[in-house]
């Protein structure tokens, strides 16, 4: 079944979930935009995919503007805008660096209300659109020695909620992803003697998919994903 | 993309979700079982879908094991099962019956702990299977005037979890799905003026469908659905 | 500051946090009853506090509704009212015996319901009472290999979040306690080693009284319950 | 009951909560600090209550430093700390202001991270201390129009999970209060024909006494706070 989308712009892209996120998407029929600090490691992505590359820093409010703009200009006014952009400052509590603990709080939470606001600027007119928040468990359960990256995780499911309850109604679906699990990479692959103990970046990607699929009157807000050994 | 499945079991079926069910389940090639207290209701829909139907009482020890042991013989070993059976006894706590309230645990819970320890039982050797639960946002939330609903749907809830974090590691799929809505039906259409503002039961079931055909490295354990105007 | 209510009835009560509670409950003056199906037990707690005792069966409607007669004659309506009876049927799901579950779930929750029932029955024409449900962990996280447990303690707390809603806004406070972590006794002591790394019941019913104390424009619904050291 | 502590510091300290606190803190015997950005409006209640007060903005770090030098100084190291600062950018998600949002966040999350790792330098060397943070509903329910009040007091409970979970064991009670109600003032009085429809500054306060004296074997992490009518 080909998704009610045209245009999708990922924010935060970068190897794993975003990768795999572009030829799916891609491969349905999308034009897909992808926005980094960094470009120069989507080439290889953006050739493969067709997708267009943007340079933007997620948590500065004039480059989110800009970003959108020329993704306006490129690509058409994305109706599907996926967050999957964070940062950590592990450690105690006590030797944590203010800067740090800031900047992983912008990058994961206030970059994501950024692009919120953006995305509802463009779907609200339309009644139609959909923001899809990447997620992870440190958003359910704010674990000792990761304070930074519980108040950034919390925090975004916080606004993910705020802006389900307020665009649903107008069309747009908004969903909040709990990643529960590593993402298998090729520095980090599955260990030996435990298969599928990681998630892959597809498997994650198809359940956004799967999201972008339903039907108005069955949304899902919140869908959380795990290998099947991971504890929870 | 087909299911990793052959047989679906479906305890508590009706006109609604479960009918939805056994129409995508067949349309992929799956053998598909009704079970019902009353099995002439589901005369047309065996019919139309090809499913077989078991008479049962989910709320019954002896009753679940006769029916899977049918189940066995008439479809082979169920190896999608999904509890769908739920009854409630709504008023004022001070007026309850307790038999209406003990009947309305026992057939939104108690029936579905039966069917997920003979579902277990032939899942597990097997290493292979799914188990689904319909949910509800009373299983998630205690309203007032609603205490058997709340307490049978919460109960199913801490069934789904605890059987999820036994045997997911076995190779079975647990999944708790959150109906969060009015279903529609014929009796209940959606309000004039206010389209897609209740569940279809297409929906839903696409929703369940979903997860069946979720990677194991990357299974959700619950889902929320609900209209684009449902409020939460 | 004295607790603005009269008589507690305590039901399910045994060696741990009832005997904590009716200790306390009587300091502060009220009149303190003891239900339990085996009543010798409580000899010594009911000389020492001055308790009333009752033989009831929590789970069987009939002697819930003789329990709360008998303590309405010998101690007038009871204002405060406790459950604290619950019982497990631990296992792998597949193996569990269905009468043990239910009686796990009967015991945990339905008598938690008959026993709210009378309550709200008193309680409700005064506009006056509290009604405290002793829950666990079990009831917001469903564990593994306890499948009887998960059902009947999130049965409670569905139960008591609906009583809450119905019954705070006329009056009655209802409260649930989470109480995570093992409650010390003569037969489970301290490690050795790890000083207050289990409940105390006298820490345990504080929290009771804590509860019992708050004024109406600041009542608690949940309060959770754990020593320093546990993990959560 | 006496409290085991003997200095308070109340970061974010204004009329309501904060006085109640200061009221009931000095009252126990404890010496209190009050810190805000604008201490002028703090004069009568340090007079009242032999307080000290501390200039400061809470959401800068040289600034939060500086307090908690200044209160060593004056008061001796702060062992109980409580935060109560917040801040709101409400509206739509399309036109909210990115730097009131940022603003929001910071006062009312980064703030008290700030606080809170001032606080654990000097509470873990002690082994001994306590750590309160002010909730609200918002924390644990994302509301629509008010997405930056939902980061903040999101990102503020995953700290003070994050937190409890790794001081809790070091002998530090962390606790996050959930203030589900509009708090009583003289501007906003209750409603004329609905008494006790608001919280009380004071019945907010002893909640948190009551916190405060919790034995560490039976502390609790979160606790919420209504009136009796309000809806949940």
């Amino acid at each position: 079944m080909s998704l009610p989308y045209r245009t999708a712009l990922i924010v935060g892209a970068g190897a794993g979930i975003s990768a795999a996120l572009a030829r799916q998407l891609a491969a349905e029929g999308l034009r897909v935009g992808l926005a980094a600090r960094d470009t120069a490691k989507l080439a290889d992505l953006a050739a493969e995919t067709g997708a267009a590359t943007f340079t933007a820093d997620a948590a500065d409010p004039a480059s989110v503007e800009r970003l959108f703009g020329e993704a306006d200009a490129r690509l058409g006014e994305p109706d599907v805008v996926i967050y999957n952009a964070s940062a950590r400052a592990p450690g105690p509590l006590a030797s944590l660096d203010p800067d740090a603990v800031r900047r992983a709080v912008d990058v994961t939470a206030f970059g994501a209300f950024l692009v919120a606001r953006e995305a509802a600027r463009r779907m609200e007119p339309r009644g139609h659109g959909a923001l899809l928040f990447t997620g992870a468990t440190a958003g359910v359960k704010g674990f000792p020695l990761s304070a930074a990256f519980a108040m950034g995780k919390f925090a975004l499911r916080g606004l993910a909620q705020s802006a389900a309850r307020e665009l649903a109604p107008k069309g747009i679906h908004v969903a909040h992803v709990v990643v529960d699990g590593l993402v298998r990479s090729a520095r980090r692959p599955d260990p030996a003697g435990k298969p599928d103990s990681t998630l892959t970046p597809e498997g994650v990607a198809r359940a956004y998919l799967d999201l972008l699929r339903q039907p108005r009157d069955a949304w899902s807000f919140e869908v959380d994903l795990r290998p099947w050994v991971e504890r929870f």
